[in-house]
């Protein structure tokens, strides 16, 4: 071991090196050794993962040092009427924020005496968007239209790649001479960047090749990928998914200790006309928090959080009750691939029944989408009731003035 | 065991009273092996959790079956030439995306290379803002005019809830009725939303008492949380930072096989004129990987990489070279609350100098929103320069034909 | 006149039905002279027109009591090199705001000089998406679902109110169980927005029928109109058009006073950065400004000015020079109908050569929007150019010290 | 004349010298008749203009062939309980829209017989934001810290070169290297961008010589003008006026031939929740309408329609009836300056009693924004009703089937 770090302090050998040379499990330790050695300190916890890290170095974590914990709740049972998640279901909750998974649970307790949330994927497609440069306007336009008129060969271009991407529609815009091509791909169970990266390359150089295109970057930003944008607003990107419940007058008065006419309000108030005048693209209460929960206890790409919070909550009366909903444009999701492999992941999407790939493929990732929107519709609803309920206490000592 | 099983099962005991009757450990067991059965999975590596959970299950996360292992890689050493950063760091990051902690790290190489990235805190303040109903437009105008002269004494109410928070500003905005009362508070070391939830309440109260605003949620989204907002932008949430390099164009070369005016064009393309068209609130390449992968290794809320993802990535052509930088408007990051006090979390923490409260206070919390700064602007340049050479290397394919 | 302005007074006939009684000149005598009186003011200019009337108090305003005079002035010659506009115009300009002319005309000068404006249209189609409200998330998905289904009834249903129109495209959105159908249509030399309106009523009733969907309003503001949305970036409103020129560094500095270098930095600060700070949809200098100009003169609705500041400009260094363009995604005009058939606003259509309609149907608008995309260009031009001068100036200044 | 357009088609003098020459209503002519040479057409109703001409050639178009001649009907009588506004006003709208005056003076007709719009000014102050280039991000904050230290001086510089203006506000942001500064002013009567910008550049001098900051444009588009932009939202530009009415069931019903849970439902899924899934910046039906047709009655600048599409608006449902209000977060108007001195226009301010300076200064210019809001309340109600109307209509044929 102090021979490594000799030669790592020497610069000799590479921390990434490593690897090359020893099993992981001890390269992860002498790496590790070597950083509290440079930082002077002490990192036994950070060192005491017991998951399975042979394919981990490889696939999802370079330099490795070891696995920080994350506490995983579980909320539910949550009662699931969709059209792949058709069931009950404990929904497995990553966070280390005090109160989440006990407001996430009573949400799940509301839909399930409610008779189930009503789940409906809408749009289902993950998009790469890569920038060729022009020459002029011209030159923009007779690429735009050659796109439009090869669809075909572009598609055949793309899925050279892949035996399970498929590519479903393709759009293009301008900014100038920059030209952008979004391609949207059917990914099945897997989230599918990476196949979708791949494929577009492929794509954007046959595009290139017949247009004289000059590709810029394989992301042009109107994919767009971690960065909250309209487009995915009104385009789609992974999986559209809503979930929706009626719930009865009674039953908001006995979970939420509010009522439906106190949601309504705070709906109206806070997550429309507040986000409106926020400027903001979310128009929910905290739909981050519970897609962010879920994606770091079951393996994905956590920076997706940011597509997730996209979120509309809409909250309609109705006859006796309420009909309240979240809408996520933007769900990108899988079950293959990413950090669905690691063991303490995976054992959260078996939790949910999700784990691998689905009968057919793309069932698994539809339906751990249909069960993440409707585990945000708990979020929602528990926190709408608790920031009602507050105001109806309020109210109350208002009035007892 | 059985005996609580069975409860669990007949419904007589609720799997959130576990604690109640026992000790942290057995009832996490307890729970988790109610879930199997339940479910009829097995977890043994959820349950394989190394970290003290005393305070865990009273403070972070109820319902806890157990703990998910994120893989953390290190990227390093980075230098920093901040004001309360200073030196060499190596930074954690919580991922499963495989290459990202190889990318940020050769951001890091070029970076350090160059002298350092120099950065800089430009706003400090967490927000929380209260939604009041009017009774009508002459109403709302009442209570804004009210806010607007009584300062004084809404501080007063909100700091009397806390020992370290400070009210540093207010801002009003209506929507009709509807009038949002932003306060802004100095939070010192901690990322500061529950302290500032609970000091706006008593704000709240005051504001209500003496206008008869009906208060309609404490949290009316032109704080903004978790949903990407301009108003975030605009007036700042957490802190605004900001760092920059400059890179001559040897470095570029060496480190990244381009040149600094492929990253000019790539950054202007994508970045600038790719987010304009996609209707984006973030103009950079892959800001919120970096603060995800962050902010998990060092207990930050994860929800809040949305507020993350809202950077702004600029590239200026200089004599000899490129200066790139990343504007961050809003980071949320705390060194005390939340998950820093987990153990694996804190090691991370501790790993960059920066676990616990500052001296003074909260010269930790800057500390670290100065390295986050820097290592997103690793990120940056990394992938940027992925891109860049791509790009010749299609360029001279292309001259190659 | 004396007994109508008794009646007037005594409410016994109302303002607007003055028609019914008098010839159009009469009425609106009369009727300014009721307003004048009981507002004790004297109108006599606005009294002065000398458009002829009769059509307009029909179709473009009620209530009418005279015009208001807004001055006309001419910019150009202007070269086009577009699809349907090819040679060179004089754009006339309706404006109160000094010195707008005189840009505009400059950046005209400087693109004639250059050999023309570069312009092509990428998309074409208004829009109208009627809202409705289904029962809940399943249900909302069987009204997309059967949407997608039967494009050709609703198109046969929608086409049959129009003899110009044409349905070419329909996407759905839904926001909870708001459900949104945005229609597309070719309307030819029309603006289209009336024709558009009553061809989605007569789908709307098709869809609702079939469906159940219940319709709530004709227009759920996902067309978008007269909003600024993102929307209408992504898919277009009206033409989506593009102008480029290369300017010769020679060129630059004799019209401009300033370098391409310098445009280039005036641009990317302002235009791209600036606007992306500022959370705008729009990344340009002041496109509205000759939107508004040019549709006030030729007789468009001038609340599309809004779509029309959506618009990106870029400027690309290029050997020799730069290469700057402006891309506008949503510019709804029209040649035939609205206010393109009163006098003064026909003639300043006939001046461009697309008064009424075009042959084949559709040319003069699209040549129309050929030629307001080449004169925002021109606009783009000088102010930068402006800006950069200035800054050149302050830049002698400086090193003159 | 002969001699004139021969040294015209000869290019010895140029278009734009013919006022050097010759008196206004001459140059005007001469250059009328040159255009019509040249591009074969006549233009005989474009030259029948009646205002006086000789300042506005000075000051508000070049290049001037006559005047284009706009409709202008009457809504109202509105009344107004403003602060401002106090009163009954019949409002110039100038437009070719049919149905438009129609549609505002049915809301004035609900408005007025409910009492009157309750009309408030929330803020009030133009802007302009220079942006600068800083060498680094530590020159950034270096300069941000001098302008936060130094308003005094900043202001003294700015206000030496206006009588009228007070810099009432200073703000900084940045974007890597770009240095933002939003300067704000009390612009009393007028619209003051000119006041402004001509104040900006002084305070652009001053804080370059001091910090060595860069002056790249003097507007960064942080402004932000004429685009729409969220800062505009959020910190207010021109002045933010809200209005609104209680309408009780009755009033509802006769007038718009709907009811009030009608209205609000339309609100909701058309203004507030279709805006949100288009990714809007504007919340309201169609105030842009209103806006334009005001403003080019009387004589505002017409691109800031852009500004005042920004509205939102909202429908609570109240004991009795419903409370409707619109937010206008930025409408940039004025009373003196820009083409308000036009003889028609003037004539239009003159109407609603708001003509010229005020008493104290700025008055008539907040009179006419809070009349402004009343009239886009009108318009808002209006078009709602009608949606309404028709979905009610729809519903009985519905049922009636």
């Amino acid at each position: 071991m102090e021979d490594y770090l000799e030669r790592l302090k020497k610069g000799s050998l590479k921390l990434y090196a490593l690897e090359d040379e020893l099993e992981p499990g001890d390269a992860v330790r002498i790496r590790r050794t070597f950083i509290e050695q440079e930082t002077r300190t002490s990192l036994p916890k950070l060192g005491s993962y017991t998951i399975a890290i042979d394919r981990v170095v490889r696939k999802n974590c370079e330099n490795m040092i070891g696995a920080v914990q994350v506490p995983v709740g579980v909320a539910g049972p949550l009662l699931v009427q969709g059209e792949f998640a058709r069931g009950s279901f404990y929904v497995p909750l990553a966070t280390t924020e005090g109160a989440l998974v006990a407001s996430v649970n009573r949400g799940c307790s509301a839909i399930t005496r409610a008779g189930g949330a009503d789940v409906r994927i809408f749009r289902d497609g993950m998009t790469r968007a890569p920038v060729f440069a022009a020459r002029d306007i011209s030159h923009a336009r007779d690429i735009c239209d050659w796109v439009a008129s090869h669809r075909q060969e572009i598609a055949s271009a793309a899925e050279s790649t892949t035996s399970h991407g498929r590519l479903t529609g393709i759009t293009t815009a301008i900014g100038g001479t920059s030209v952008f091509v979004r391609l949207e791909f059917d990914t099945k169970d897997a989230m599918g960047m990476n196949m979708v990266t791949i494929a577009s390359a492929k794509a954007a150089e046959t595009i290139s090749a017949a247009t004289g295109a000059r590709l810029i970057a394989l992301s042009g930003n109107l994919c767009t990928d971690k960065k909250p944008a309209a487009v995915n607003l009104v385009l789609g990107r992974g999986r559209t998914v809503a979930a929706g419940v009626f719930l009865s007058e009674a039953l908001v008065r006995e979970v939420f200790k509010t009522d439906t006419r106190t949601l309504a309000e705070v709906n109206m108030r806070k997550n429309l006309v507040g986000s409106a005048r926020a400027g903001s693209l979310g128009f929910n209460a905290h739909a981050a928090n519970i897609v962010a929960a879920m994606f770091i206890a079951c393996g994905q790409d956590p920076a997706h959080v940011v597509e997730g919070s996209l979120a509309v909550t809409t909250v309609d009366a109705v006859e006796g009750g309420a009909y309240i909903s979240v809408t996520l444009p933007s769900l990108p999701a899988g079950t293959v691939g990413g950090g669905t492999g690691i063991d303490t992941q995976q054992e959260c999407l078996t939790l949910l029944g999700v784990a691998g790939g689905g009968n057919p493929p793309g069932a698994n990732a539809k339906k751990f989408a249909e069960i993440i929107a409707a585990a945000v519709l708990a979020g929602e609803l528990s926190l709408l009731g608790a920031l009602g309920a507050q105001h109806l206490a309020r109210a109350h000592q208002h009035l007892g003035r």
